[in-house]
C-alpha cells in the first residue's frame, strides 16, 4: 500500500499516518521528496485491507498495490485448475458445453431438452428450478419438483447438472441434487451465500455480477476459496452498460484477463450477455477465440412456449448446428469436448 | 402490452401471435396499418409478465405499457405512506435523519455516537453489526455482539435503530432487534430476502442496488408489499457509472422521479454515494431540495480509527454543523424533523 | 508520478526506467522496499504526460499523481473566476439564469420567448441557431438567420446571448452575433475547437461530455484557459448511464467537486440532463443548493410545437413559477440574480 | 411512431395529438382499446424525426418504429459494400489488417514500422499526424510533415493510408496524403465533419464513440451517405463502463449486431479498446471470430519510446506472430487478407 501525502503536507501529518499503521501492525517505509512525501506500507493482506487512510489530514491518495484476493490467483496456484466432475471436466483443456432450458417447466420439456443437447454434444445439463425474476409477477420456478426432474433427466442422458441456488438455506437441498451449484449474477456479491457453498464439498459455477468489477468477481471468488471448497468456476454473462440492443455488454476481453489472473476456469453465457437468439452463434465463436473453458447456453425444445428468456432459447436443431460449427474451433485452441461413459 | 409485427409481416404469423395469446388467457385487439401490424394485448399483470414474444417468428419489438409493480404506484395509492416507527415516523411529511457509525465497533463507540446524533437532532441511530465486504480480509463486523450494543445505545438515546440484514437466516435475530431492517445495495434483488421480509411485520429500508433501474428497485419494493409488509422506505445511494472521483454516481433524479411514481418515503444516503467527506454538506443540502424525505449520514468519533468507511464519516461536530444548516432547509419543503419523548 | 514496479523488478529493469526518465529530463528517486522498488518521477506536466511507461518491463503501475490540469485549479487560481458579461456575470457569487428555447424556430417564436423570460428574472438569453441532431433526419436550426433573430431579440430585452458553436468554421461568425459561446457535450473533446476559442475574446460556456469524466472537463477547458481566454463557465448536464428513465444521469456531485477543484462558474442543465419537465423543478432546487452557479433551462412559447425538445420545454408561465420558487433559495446560498439596466 | 396515450386519455387529448400529425404531414390511425388508445402514425423519416410528442398532454410514451437511418441499412442494401482502395479491399469478404504505429514520430519510425507491418502481412498502413488528447500538455503529433512521412512510407510499401482528421478545416489537405480519412472516437459526433466528409470522394474509417449506442454509430454513418460518399468503414473500438481494467470495454456483440443490420464493413480496433498488450492476441482473434472485416493494431518499433500509446503497441515481432496465428483463422470464416502489387 502506498500513501501519497498532498504537497507540502506537514511533519505532524506524516508521523501521525506513520504512527497508526505501527499500531496496526505495519511497517511503513518513507520516502521524501521536495514536494511530496510518499509512505510505503508493508504488512498482512488482512491489515492492509482494515486500514482506511483515505480521509486522513494531509493525505492526498492511497493506492492498494496489493490485491484484495489470494488464493484464486495465479501467483498463488501457477498451474489451471481442472473441474472435476466425474463423467467430465472443466478447466486445463477441458472445455466445458453447458446446455438445457432457462427454466425446468415440465418432464416432457425437461427430458426432451436434455436428449437433446446430449445428443449434439453437450457435457453438462443446465435448468432453472429456482428463478430469480425482477417482478414478483413472473414466473418464479417449479422449486423442488424441477430439482428432481433436472436430476432424473441427467442421470437418463449421463450428464452432471447445475442449477442455481436462489436461497442460502436451500444450498444443503440443492446439493442433494445438483452436481454444480450456480450462483447468479444478482447474488454473485451476497457473502452469507459464498461463505455457505465455501463450506461445501460441491463445485460452484459463479457468475459476475451485472455491474462488478473483475476484481470484485475475484473477490467474490476468493470468498468461496477462503473456505476450503477450491473448485469454482467463474462465468462471465454480460455487464450492465448504456447501450440497449443487446440486453446487456457482454465482456470478453474480462475472460482473457480472468485467464491470465487466475487459475480459476472461465466460462461465457452468451444468452443471457446479449439476450438475443441471433448473437448467440458469432458470440460462441468468440468467446472460445477468447480463451474461455466453456460456454453455457440456453436451449429450449419449443422456444415460443418457453416460460422464461424464450428470446434468447436456441432450438435443439439450431444448438446442433452450432456445436457443429464450435467443434473444430475448440479443437484449434487445443481443448477438447468430452464426456465419458 | 403491444407487439409490434416486422413489416409486411405474414398473415400466418400474426394469427399465431394472437392464438399464443388466447391460450395464456389474454385478449388480442390488432390494429392493422399498411405497412405495420400492431397486436394490442390486455390481461393480468401475472399473462402479462409470463408472455415472452420477443423471439416469435414475424415480431419486431414487444411493449410492456403495463408497469412490472402495482402495490407501491401513486395510482394504487395516491396518499403517502408514512412508516409510524413510534417515536418518529418517515414520510408524509416527516423528515428521517438516520445517523451512526458505519460498523458497530465497540460499546464505548456506539455509545459516544449515540449521544452525539441524538444531541444534533437525528431521529433514527444507525449502526452496521453484519458488514458486507467485497474482500474476504476486509473486517466482517460485531454481529450478534454489535446488535446488543446498538439496541442498547438507541434505547438509552430514545432512537429508533436500523441495522443490515445480511443473510436471510438472521431475519428473525435482526428483527429481535432492530426497529426497522435494512437490505443493502448488494441484496436488493435478493429475492429470497425480500420474500422473507414480506412476511415480517417490520419496516424495511431498502437501498437501491448498484446498477439498478428505479423501475427494479420499485419491483424488489413490490416484492416485500406483495408479502403484505407496506411499511418500505426507499433509500437512493449512488450509481456505479465510469466516473471514478466519486464512488458511485448519487442519482438525485431518481429521488424527485421516485417521489411521483410511488408512495412510499424515500432517503437518501449521500455517505456511500460520494464516498467523500466533502460532499456529503452540498449532497445532503441537494437532497432536501430534490424532494427527499430524510437522509441517513455515517458519523463516527473518531473518523481515523473507524473500521469500516472512515474517509467518508463525519464528527460529530461536523455532523452538528450540518444539521444547524440542514434546518431551515426542511422547514422550506414543509417538512418536520421530530422525535418524542 | 509514480513508477510502481513488480514484485522483485531486476535491478536491471529498474535501472532502464531510471535512464528513460532521465533521458526524457525528469528526476528520479528511489525508494526500495524488500518486495517492492517505487520511483518517485518530478518534472514538467508536459514531460509527465509525455511518458508513457505502462508497458515497459518490469513495471506494474504508473500513478500520475500530478493532475492533467494547471490554469483551472484551484491551486493555481484560488479566488472564483467571474466572467463579466456588461450587464451581468456570472460567478463569484452572481447566479445565472439562462433560458430560452432548444432551437430558435421563427421571429415570433424568439420573441416571445425573450420577452417572457426577462420578465421572470433570466439573466441570459439562449438559443439554438445550428443543432447537433443524431439523425440527420431531424432538424438542423435556422443557421444565421437564428443567430441574427436571437441577437435582435437579447438586445430588445436586453439580455446577453449564448448559442452553440457546432463547427469551428463558424467561430468567427458565431462571435459576431453571440456574447457566450457555448461548446455542446459532443463537442467538449474537439481539441482544435477548443483551441479556437482559446484564441478569441469571448467568454464560453462548455458543456460536459456525456461520458467525460470531471477531469476531462478540466482538461478541456485548460485548452481554452491555455489559448488565453479565461472566461470559462462550465456547465453539468448529465451523463451517460444504464438508467433510461431519465434521458441522462444529471450528476451534481460533480457540481460540488467541481466547485472545490476549480475556479471556474458551473452552472447546470437540467432540462437536457433530465429530458421530462416534471423534474425539472426539483433538479432546479437541487442545483442551487448543490453550490452551482447557474441554470440552463430551454422555455418555449408553445412546447407542442417546438421542433426540438418540447418534452423538457417549460412555457413561460411554469418558468416564472419556478424562478419563483428558486429566489429564496438562490438567496439562501448567498448569491444575487442580476441584470443591470 | 406509435403514440400511446395514457389510461383512460380524454377524447379532447386523442384529437389534439391527432390534429398535430395532420397537421405535419402524417398519417394517423386509431386503436382504441378499453382502457388505452394507441395511435400508429405513417409518414417520411424525416416527418416523424421532427415530431416530438414526449411532452403532450394524455401521451404516455412514443414509440418510433421507424430507424433514424436508411442508406446504411441491409433493408436498403442488402449485398455487402466493398471499400475498394485500389491495391487492397475491405468488405464482402476481403479482410483488413491495418497497423501502425499511434502516432508519427520521425522518418526512421514510419518506415520502419511500414516496412514491417507490411512484411507481416498487413493490409493498411496507419499513423497520427494531429492526435487527440485529452490534455493540451500531451504530444499532440507531427501535423502535416507526418502526413508527408506516412504518405512516403504507405508508397514505398505498396500500402494505402488511412490517418485521422481531427480538424474539419483539414479535411481536404489530409485528403491530399491518405487513401482512408479517419473520423476518432470523440468526433463520431461532429455532424459538420460528417457532412464534409459527405461530399469527399474518399473512403471514411468511422470510429464508434465512447458512449455512442450501435444505432448513433449507425446514424453518424447515415450523415456521411446522405451527403453522397458511399464508402464508409465502421470501427468498433470499445466503449466507455465501470469497469476499470481495461482501457475500455471491447463490446464485440456490436461486431455482429452490425454486420446484420448493416452492409457496411465493420473493423475492430483491439489496441485502443483493451490499452493492454496482452489482451491484443485474445481480442484479435475474439474480433476475427464475431465477424469482423478487419482489425486495426497499433505496431511501434520501439514500444518504449513511443509518444503514445506505447503499453498497448505490439512489437514488429509480436505483430508478426499474432498474423501468423490470425491467418488461418481468418480462411475459417471464408474471407482473404489481400494486397496486389
Amino acid at each position: 500500500m502506498l500513501v501519497i501525502m498532498k504537497d507540502h503536507a506537514s511533519a505532524g501529518d506524516v508521523q501521525h499516518v506513520v504512527d497508526l499503521l505501527e499500531e496496526a501492525g505495519a511497517e511503513a517505509h518513507l520516502s521524501r521528496g521536495e514536494v511530496k512525501t510518499i509512505i510505503g506500507v508493508i504488512g498482512d493482506r488482512e491489515v492492509i485491507y482494515s486500514l482506511e487512510f483515505e480521509g486522513l489530514s494531509g493525505v492526498e491518495q492511497v493506492i492498494r498495490v496489493l490485491k484484495p484476493f489470494k488464493l484464486v490467483g495465479r501467483d498463488f496456484q501457477p498451474e489451471d485448475t481442472v473441474v472435476d466432475l466425474g463423467k467430465t471436466a472443466v478447466g486445463g483443456g477441458a472445455f466445458a458445453v453447458i446446455a438445457g432450458p432457462c427454466s425446468i417447466e415440465s418432464e416432457a420439456q425437461m427430458f426432451a431438452c436434455a436428449r437433446a443437447v446430449k445428443a449434439s454434444g453437450a457435457t453438462m445439463l443446465r435448468g432453472g428450478a429456482f428463478k430469480p425474476r425482477s417482478s414478483p409477477y413472473a414466473f418464479q420456478g417449479m422449486g423442488v419438483e424441477g430439482l428432481r426432474l433436472l436430476r432424473a433427466a441427467g442421470d437418463e442422458v449421463g450428464l452432471p447438472v447445475v442449477t442455481e441456488v436462489l436461497d442460502v438455506r436451500d444450498a444443503v437441498v440443492v446439493a442433494e441434487y445438483a452436481d454444480v451449484l450456480q450462483v447468479g449474477a444478482r447474488n454473485m456479491q451476497n457473502f452469507m451465500m459464498l461463505e455457505e457453498l465455501g463450506t461445501m464439498q460441491r463445485p460452484v459455477l459463479l457468475k459476475r455480477g451485472l455491474s462488478a468489477t473483475i476484481e470484485e468477481l475475484l473477490s467474490a471468488a476468493e470468498y468461496i476459496l477462503k473456505g476450503g471448497n477450491r473448485d469454482v468456476i467463474l462465468c462471465e454473462r454480460g455487464i450492465r452498460t448504456f447501450e440497449t440492443y443487446t440486453r446487456n455488454t457482454l465482456d470478453l476481453s474480462a475472460v482473457a484477463a480472468l485467464k491470465s489472473l487466475t487459475h480459476l476456469p472461465v466460462v461465457v453465457d452468451p444468452s443471457h450477455a446479449t439476450g438475443r437468439r441471433d448473437l448467440i452463434g458469432p458470440m460462441s465463436r468468440a468467446a472460445v477465440a477468447a480463451g474461455s473453458d466453456g460456454l453455457m447456453i440456453e436451449v429450449h425444445p419449443d422456444p415460443e412456449h418457453a416460460r422464461c428468456d424464450g428470446p434468447q432459447s436456441l432450438t435443439p436443431e439450431d444448438f446442433d448446428l452450432l456445436m457443429d460449427d464450435l467443434g473444430p474451433r475448440i479443437v484449434l485452441e487445443g481443448k477438447t469436448v468430452e464426456v465419458s461413459g
